[in-house]
């Protein structure tokens, strides 16, 4: 198959910078690479298959040519560029909350829901990092015995907020080694040995627009839109890796075992589940995964068809870089061939 | 009131050491104080009201004497001591899980269930950390709007295990910064950047014990032996401060305006609940602290009649040796007239 003609819009920060390596690490068939940054970062190089690529600024043209782009950036620069790469003729892969929810906009776990991809026109979403790593645990039970309501509290890392706050992490670690007060800039508190039930902004009904998406984005994702979610997001100070408290109530009474089991052959999950040996999902080692990691599987004991797990993924892995790397893959098919026919009309 | 004869067991211990400083900062009435801990403090000395007092080792006329003595050790050092505490005529608090289920021992919250007291034959229980709190918050709700359902995922601190597991977040802290691998002793895992969700070991039924005492305990203080109740316990690295992310469904349908109002009313609590200026409970906060933190009460919106809140207290503080001092002072009476009446036999 001909390489595709791909760009990367955020190429310099922590999802853009792993896209790259996980787009190079399985061998996606790129032909031409363009990568897009911030205008400071234009004239940077980044190695891709022994290449050195130049960062360039975003221009008029950027997307002329272009099959396949993604985009890692903010959700306000997202929706900007987004119409303006399906313009050029390029499919879009969204990993910003921009087009999520939009109805004609897929939005696609692959493990979960790759065949929504067929009715895409142009922009595929891919989930929130919190959401995504949900799903892939949820689905295997969904699709034997419908959830009927989930509850899910998370414990998320820093990294999901960019590499200003991975960066803070580090800062305020120093600080209190050497006995100094913490400082905080990108959050509003220190997150060093301390943690707060705040992950992106607070809308009017108390919750946060963090734990408004997990919902709204699992019941779109699991093709649910009635399911009955609640989510309380807190941050915590870990770097990498999100881990996650889920509860749900199932149509059907269901074993741990057989819980256990369907999640064992599940696509992208892996089970640590071996408790008495101090075997569990934990951030340290889904940091740098592929799978998501879930563990603590038990009956809940306050419903009689209730289960409780313990969810852990690389939220920049699953939750953001592979997930589009994923989609990609899936889309590869349509995509090759229309990379033929543009070549073919070229020549 | 004359002051009454206390022995303190434990009393170079994180929960120890607090004990005595809220002993003192209470003005609580004591007479002669005993301070009891391992072999190897003995001889030293910890400062009461301006004194040194000595450290002892226990033996075998530990008690005589004393009207009331503070269990502040191990359960199995707990279940050998009461015994020989209430033989020799005290009223023994105990922090440990040795009593708390038995069921001629109350299980006392004094803001929840202090009539308990009444019916106690010489050993009273204070809960698990994460119970006090969690009943703090939960009670000013139930009392009005019976619970149904209770669901709860924390994020404990370490110096829920002591001491030592204190100075190994320090220890592996430092060792980050140095670029050194954390060594873990305390816990089968490194907890610096990191976090897992077992404290105290695992049952068969695939909970945590800390998790069936979460729920035995709540039952018991609530004086509801048949709550439904389910709980994910984790450890996170913070130093002091367990978070609590709480989902109810009470008996009728609740605003989350009444709730907050109740809570604000509410003895031990203090509602923490501005969230869009960025307020809300956090461990940083907490510790050092007396009340329990509340917050980010909102409606579940996963249930009819659910509410969903995050409750935040120092572990230390009513997780343990505040909630001991309550207790002794909710006996004032009684011990008072008790330490009155064996004064007046002995002079």
């Amino acid at each position: 198959m001909a390489g595709l003609n791909v760009a990367l819009v955020g190429a310099t920060g922590l999802v853009g910078r792993l896209t790259l390596s996980i787009l190079e690490a399985r061998d996606f068939p790129v032909g031409r690479l363009r990568l897009f940054a911030s205008p400071r970062s234009a004239g940077k190089r980044l190695r891709f298959q022994g290449d050195e690529v130049p960062i360039e600024a975003i221009g008029d043209d950027a997307f002329e040519g272009c099959d396949l782009v993604f985009l890692s950036v903010e959700t306000p620069l997202a929706r900007q560029l987004a119409p303006r790469a399906v313009a050029a003729g390029a499919v879009v892969i969204d990993d910003s909350s921009a087009h999520r929810l939009e109805p004609d906009v897929p939005l696609v776990v692959p493990e979960v829901n790759a065949a929504d991809l067929a009715r895409h026109r142009g922009i595929i979403a891919g989930p929130n990092c919190s959401t995504a790593q949900l799903v892939v645990a949820l689905n295997p039970l969904h699709r034997v015995n419908p959830i009927q309501r989930v509850i899910v509290d998370t414990y998320q890392a820093v990294s999901g907020t960019g590499q200003a706050a991975l960066e803070e992490l580090r800062v305020q670690e120093r600080q209190v080694q050497q006995g100094e007060p913490p400082t905080a800039r990108v959050y509003p508190h220190p997150i060093v040995q301390n943690l707060f039930p705040h992950v992106d902004s607070f809308r009017d009904d108390g919750y946060t627009r963090e734990e408004w998406k997990m919902v709204q984005e699992t019941r779109k994702i699991l093709h649910r839109p009635e399911l009955r979610m609640s989510a309380t997001c807190v941050r915590v100070p870990v770097p990498i890796g999100h881990s996650e408290a889920v509860h749900v109530e199932l149509e059907r009474a269901m074993s741990p075992e057989e819980a256990r089991e369907l999640l064992a052959q599940a696509p992208g999950v892996r089970v640590v589940d071996d408790p008495t040996h101090n075997v569990y999902p934990m951030p340290k080692d889904a940091a740098g995964r592929d799978e998501v990691l879930v563990g603590r599987i038990r009956a809940d004991q306050s419903h009689p068809r209730g289960l409780a797990f313990w969810v852990v993924g690389d939220n920049l892995r699953k939750g953001a870089a592979l997930n589009a790397v994923q989609i990609a893959e899936a889309l590869l098919p349509s995509l090759g061939s229309r990379a033929l026919t543009v070549g073919a009309q070229a020549s």
